[in-house]
């Protein structure tokens, strides 16, 4: 079944890539909702939270890692950002192939949606 | 310097735990913002994620494996979840120990505030 995550990590479809390492892509949201806005995409394909197993938890450990890395280089990890991560429908999520949001660059609300 | 959530972790200040190990302590949020919503904290104090090193990520996987267990356990894994992780005053971190919001139980919005 197709991807388009697993596209864009082969680079099959294009996005504006911000960083790429084995592990992890790093790319824009094409509907950004901060001036910050990007999906951090593990390489292996793991549908939701919910199939994580404990072998895999270190990939969440990597994207965090990449999404810290990221917001230094956008220069909002001193004034703040939100990272999230939505599983199935009520958590919002529209790809079946898990990705964090790094958001940044205004002041994030609460509740978080 | 006092902490809150040091205090919580170490049983010094009551809280509604769901889950304790030796890496995490989970507990209700005192302000839910959705039936489930739930905080993820490490036993350990680490002030922001801008303070997170290489060697602490693997705590990350623990948190997320963490949530997703209370998340079967509160039977909202196939409804869904958001799981979130603030930093700083724009991603607006109330308390300066890093911890994993879960929230689920109801329909999420979208942008994630």
């Amino acid at each position: 079944m197709s991807c388009l995550f697993c596209d864009i990590v082969e680079g099959k479809i294009p996005a504006q890539i911000v960083k790429k390492d084995d592990h992890v892509v790093v790319f824009r949201d094409i509907q950004p909702q901060a001036p910050t806005h990007v999906l951090v995409v593990p390489t292996k394909h793991i549908s939701t939270i919910n199939d994580l197993t404990g072998q895999d938890a270190a990939i969440i450990g990597k994207m965090v890692m990449a999404a810290q890395e990221v917001a230094v280089a956008e220069g909002i990890d001193e004034s703040g950002y939100r990272m999230v991560l939505n599983c199935n429908k009520d958590g919002g999520q529209s790809v079946f192939h898990i990705h964090l949001h790094l958001l940044g660059g205004r002041t994030m609300q609460w509740p978080p949606g």
